[in-house]
């Protein structure tokens, strides 16, 4: 029998486990627990449901399932999307008793937990996720939902699954960038609550991306357990939950200024976390070791540590909208106090940001 | 200062309060403690905001507010109606603090509480609803909603409001056909779980429908009190909160009958108690003198006691699904052991149904 994980995510009624390891497509007893001969109804998607699709059948095999595949991309996260499930689910008779397993990545997951979390008022739904970032990420946190033309994960619910099955093998047909970019959201856990965890992923962080079995299962294994922590701490996201930002504020005007979808968004969290240990080195928070570990790691994930050049330094300030926000005194970041204790602070001077920002060409106007 | 009665509805951290009485739009202090200078936005309709929108208005006057009338009908209660709300809602640039108020009958409550619970995964709402029906019907539970083309209220979400508002002077605009059906709902909950109630609706039934206002706050807060109970019990639906689907299975019957739209919601219900209250004589539940109370004070708030003969014995039975489902022994119905206790039941004989059923034409063969 393979080797496996289980971790109780703590919700009083809400509990449920998170089951990780190799080989637990084939192993329906994690499961069957969990459904009672109603009907199930499967989304996936056109990329993941022919390489994988086949396990889940067999593991669900003689149950009453249907099965719907998205079409591949963020771009059809939207409410529509959304719609053509709740169509197909009420024609195939779906009634309250029912669950939906979502087959596939962040989106599959947002858009189907979604889907689940608003038919008929809600019905229980299991999370099968089959990327890196996907199964340390959204496993945890009940976050479903969908874009809107107007602001990405404008429209969603929280609904927590009733368990989580992460079958690491579902990995080896993973691209190489989005293991890094899983592994960018793994080190984030490190650093901001889990100095062990830390130390931990400089010792193993190369075996981790080479897809070793038991490495991945620990990574997956302490990740989630890190961000259950701080869920449980603030299942609402008022506080705590937002140090889970560690790194986007400076990601997102990454993802932005290069266009979405040219980098994936854990590699740009990965630079912004790199940038976010720089800046936290300015403000005489962390030493300078401390900051070349972050780094170091970082880079040995295959991240970039410094914004692309194509963004340029004007246009990155706008896209922080850094101007605005910190005249107003509403830019708040997430900083390193050390390796594994940040904070989410609106206090910092000025010259910490700029010297950690792509530096402005100088303009110096007089007689030359 | 006009008199008011105030129920407060327990649910742990989502407890909020309902306050019933006359002239309250004109009480701006009855909110006011539940935002805090973010933006609001109202969700109305073309019915009910030339009414009584100006007060409204007045009530807010200060506060940083958006209007949004929605076309009146239950045709409108889509996916779609909601989606042009949350685009609405985003380019107002509403943020989590933000909180929505609905404005106007059930319909108005359903999609603006649905937006309202799916807005950047949900933000606080206020009920100011100004049907008889919705003030005592929507005012507890939190189900919000929409249909779906293939099906009623499909699509939703449990949503708790902050505060409930109930100026019983919208009632002045109701048409007389309206406030029959929320009369009826009234009745309902006499006749399900409070003997008390449904003795002091026999002697003031007609001042109830003559809007006096004492009575209508009474009647209101007795309404309100019978369902929070039910609902404290049972808040995601399982079991007893089954119980206020008195009269609904028959009043289903006869509104998809008629074709939906022809009756109201609320008189379709009012006809199926009485068809239940008889049923529940048939076996031998109800005393001959119960049931004619019951019949009587269903008469008396002006409404049908048997199912309109355009629908035909045969169309009803099928659109109860009747054979289908007892045969199956799916057919569940909510009967009365006694006037103020209701039972849902699966178990009864196939007479006692037939006999309240309208009767088939006999069809006997053989030589005449």
């Amino acid at each position: 029998m393979p080797w496996m994980k289980t971790l109780n995510v703590e919700l009083g009624t809400r509990s449920y486990p998170i089951h990780i390891g190799s080989g637990l497509l084939g192993r329906p007893e994690l499961l069957q627990s969990h459904w009672h001969g109603q009907r199930l109804f499967v989304v996936s998607n056109e990329t993941v449901a022919p390489l994988h699709g086949e396990r889940l059948r067999t593991l669900l095999d003689g149950q009453p399932v249907t099965w719907m595949n998205l079409p591949d991309g963020e771009q059809f996260k939207t409410l529509a999307t959304v719609e053509s499930i709740l169509t197909r689910m009420l024609e195939a008779r779906l009634d309250r008793g029912s669950t939906l397993i979502a087959f596939g990545g962040g989106v599959v997951g947002d858009i189907a937990g979604f889907a689940a979390a608003i038919y008929q008022r809600g019905i229980d739904f299991i999370q099968v996720p089959t990327t890196l970032l996907s199964q340390v990420d959204s496993s945890v946190g009940g976050k479903t939902g969908v874009n809107h033309p107007l602001g990405k994960n404008m429209i969603g619910a929280f609904h927590q699954p009733r368990a989580v099955l992460i079958d690491t093998d579902t990995l080896q047909t993973l691209p190489v960038r989005e293991l890094r970019a899983g592994a960018a959201e793994i080190i984030k856990y490190g650093l901001i609550q889990d100095a062990g965890f830390f130390a931990w992923l400089e010792r193993h962080i190369e075996e981790l991306l080479d897809l070793r079995e038991e490495v991945l299962i620990e990574a997956i294994y302490r990740s989630c357990a890190c961000k259950a922590e701080v869920v449980a701490a603030d299942e609402r996201e008022s506080g705590r939950r937002a140090l889970l930002n560690l790194g986007h504020t400076f990601g997102h005007a990454i993802e932005a200024g290069m266009g979405y979808g040219r980098w994936l968004h854990g590699e740009a969290v990965g630079t912004g976390m790199a940038m976010a240990a720089r800046m936290s080195e300015h403000m005489g928070w962390l030493s300078r070791s401390e900051r070349e570990r972050a780094e170091a790691l970082i880079a040995r994930a295959g991240l970039q540590l410094s914004p692309p050049p194509e963004v340029g330094a004007e246009r990155f300030r706008e896209l922080m909208a850094i101007d605005k926000k910190v005249m107003d005194g509403r830019l708040r970041l997430v900083l390193l106090q050390s390796i594994g204790a940040a904070v989410v602070t609106g206090e910092f001077p000025r010259e910490a940001l700029e010297n950690t920002l792509p530096p402005r060409e100088r303009r110096e106007t007089g007689i030359g």
